[in-house]
């Protein structure tokens, strides 16, 4: 590296891509082609087909010190960067445009400690949430957030997007389960927030601000993260009814006991037969919903007495299921609903108060009958976040790649009933490019002038992730 | 009302006391004057005798729209505004003077709705924790955050602080209960913010930013927390040790145990000799180390059976705590030391990684000899939060109020010596006025300079709390 800086004598991307190489060589670096067309999308919004065209530039840096130099050669050259992390998003918050440069985590990919004793682990932020997981297992240990993408997605993603998961009503949502940050800033400082104990109230919580902040504010290259002894017990109950409004009501009488699972998930008729079909299971032979839920803890059968009296007087059919049934159930729950090629799909990810879900999911047949298309969910009902997924059969000669319009607006029209019960319109996904809109309906504008000035004090030239999230 | 603004004649704190009295004469309002000295301090600021020179004015506004008129008029004439709850605060974040405007929340105190069905209870600032949990029990329901003034500061002001307490390890400090706010702004402004659902993520995170705030960046006038069924069993066990080196080296003991207490209070050999000599009982007796343990929740007899294996493993000597023994032990724990009037004393507030704590209390000795005064601690040892106490008996003659330099040295070599292994300078009370010197040896100037540009962004003026926190 040269004692003076390099004046730049163009700006833009190729002369950024220039001075990289010049100044570091040492990091990997994909230029704009073809093979980077992949990150031009999310899991959320990938395109049926991938387009030939060019996809944006991509660097791997490899330590904390090498995102700093990146951040300060693009923000030279005002090239603005995009973090990413294994890019299962599904609001659009990692992509980027070919005159972007991605800076992906996934060489930032250690554990960097794992300390049973203080009850944390200091990972960087490409490491997997399953890979920590595992590390974590034979010690009798676990990290608690729990998103569907689990076993590919990355701690860093998971922080950026406040990632919620099944087990969040008990154990807490992302944010919950971090203690400390590593950031690089917008002028490319790199700095330490929070601590290593529960505690701690130095000042501005610059740590929860970070985290589902979808990389609008910087690059997270470090977290301290809280992990948990395993509970001695765990154990699955099946919660059969007659009909999905007899399901979503009785999620009030677990509510009402004093029980309170790891996992309470709701499935209504629809999801039911969709996973039947797919799968060749027989659920729907037990009922027309399902609450599965999974109790751990100290006192499981002392659990299950209470929640299966309660349950049963809320007219389920319950059912201790024996370890090798509980598996199946839950694979069925987590991959049992197939996006069959001759169906358009739309999904959701709204949350709200927790005793307004039946009165969502009753709203479900209008909304389908007013747009002509299927309408039904799965709910992590502990924590009032519903999956909803709006389907309809395509028709001969139509293309699949261009549903018709009534998909996106039933999809809006669930997302406006959740708002208009006091919910909201991204219980764990995001809003990326994709909820921008939706996210304008149901945020103030002075909220929204706040968060556009938080953004702007951290990052005022808009260095990180323009577009996204606000 | 006049419908043109009317133009002050002048600015500052009179000004502004005439235009509320022209504009808002429904707002009770206490003008500077020896009635209002109090303001001038909180619980951990308040000199011994307060001074008969003027306080500062305070307001008592009644609805979140009095709030907003107070704030505009305010920023019309450039005074500051102190919002204050209790005046509890141990760290000077409420104090405030004679030129300043304090904003009471103490007519704010409605309980506004309490949802057993949402989990969830709305408050205005000014209820007292206490009063909130008077609330909820009858319907087995409580709220966590329980900080040791619980019976007499507000919930405003336990957000203001992020409030922490015994039963944090389990339960979670403030932040993990709160999940939306409404919020006085800088320019007036009344914002909604957070959801009632326990997920929910559309942009950044400002519920978790204002908890913890200390008033810099508006004035919250709502919030809604989170509630929980109270325990189906509680259970006080009390462990014994033959020396404070030995019961501090058990607490890991119990991380490594698959049992969490929802408290783990650790009292070393000069606090049970304190406290003995106060209120004349014999825990010295019992031992020379006291970790005195709350468990709740199911499987209570598991529970038990486990930890007091691990414990006596560890050298304790166990005891399951009869309902009327245990109510005297945590009585004893919480009223016990008595700040004799023939002591000078410090009091501390650090948090250290769980598995140091024991090093800090290895290190009080030295401390002690450096400084020729007594240190000893009491620690939420869950959380590795730890209140050193240091005190020095007062010689004949000597000045109560004038504590020699050596008392406070001791107290921040304290506080170093928890920096020192990676902890920080303020567990749950905050910074405030009294620990700003502190923050600056904990956090990186970057870390600040962050810090004070999210405040400006908030509010460019300086109008909330100017001087506290940051």
């Amino acid at each position: 590296m040269s004692a003076a800086p390099v004046i730049a004598p163009t700006t833009g991307l190729d002369a950024l891509l220039d001075d990289v190489r010049a100044e570091a060589p040492h990091i990997e670096v994909l230029r704009p082609s073809a093979e980077t067309a992949a990150f031009a999308f999310d899991a959320g919004t990938a395109p049926r087909q991938v387009s030939d065209g060019d996809g944006p530039a991509v660097a791997f840096p490899a330590t904390p010190a090498e995102v700093q130099q990146l951040v300060r050669l693009a923000a030279r050259h005002g090239v603005s960067i995009v973090p990413r992390g294994a890019g299962t998003g599904l609001s659009g918050g990692a992509t980027a445009s070919a005159d972007q440069l991605v800076v992906s985590t996934a060489r930032l990919d250690r554990i960097v400690e794992v300390s049973p004793a203080d009850e944390v682990a200091v990972v960087e932020p490409g490491v997997l949430n399953a890979a920590l997981n595992e590390r974590l297992d034979p010690l009798g240990l676990f990290y608690a957030p729990d998103p569907a993408s689990w076993r590919i997605s990355t701690i860093g993603g998971n922080i950026a997007t406040n990632a919620g998961g099944l087990r969040c009503a008990k154990y807490g949502v992302t944010r919950e389960s971090v203690l400390a940050l590593d950031v690089v800033l917008a002028d490319g400082s790199l700095v330490s927030v929070g601590h290593r104990s529960i505690k701690g109230v130095t000042g501005l919580d610059l740590v929860s601000l970070f985290v589902g902040s979808e990389g609008v504010l910087g690059i997270v290259v470090g977290a301290t993260v809280r992990i948990r002894p395993l509970p001695v017990a765990r154990r699955t109950l099946s919660a059969f009814f007659a009909t999905t409004a007899a399901g979503a009501d009785a999620i009030g009488a677990i509510t009402a006991s004093r029980v309170r699972p790891s996992v309470i998930e709701f499935l209504d008729q629809p999801t039911l037969e969709g996973i039947d079909a797919a799968q060749g299971s027989g659920l729907r032979d037990r009922g027309a919903a399902l609450l599965l839920i999974e109790l751990d803890g100290f006192g499981i059968d002392e659990q299950t007495a209470e929640l299966s009296a309660a349950l049963t007087a809320a007219g389920a059919h319950v059912r201790v299921e024996s370890d090798a049934d509980a598996e199946t159930l839950w694979e069925l729950r987590r991959s049992g609903r197939r996006f069959d090629d001759d169906h358009w799909f739309a999904g959701g990810d709204v949350a709200v108060p927790k005793s307004r879900i039946a009165e969502i999911f009753a709203g479900f047949p209008a909304i389908a009958d007013r747009h002509g298309v299927s309408v039904s969910a799965v709910a992590h009902a502990g924590d009032g976040n519903l999956h909803p997924v709006i389907s309809l059969r395509i028709p001969p000669g139509a293309d699949p790649a261009l549903p018709p319009a009534a998909v996106h607006d039933a999809a809006d029209d669930v997302v406006r009933a959740a708002l208009a019960v006091g919910g909201t319109v991204s219980g764990e996904h995001g809003i990326g490019t994709v909820k921008r809109d939706l996210a304008a309906e149901e945020l103030a504008v002075r909220v929204r002038e706040a968060q556009l000035a938080l953004k702007n004090a951290l990052d005022p030239a808009g260095l990180f992730n323009p577009g996204k999230a606000l």
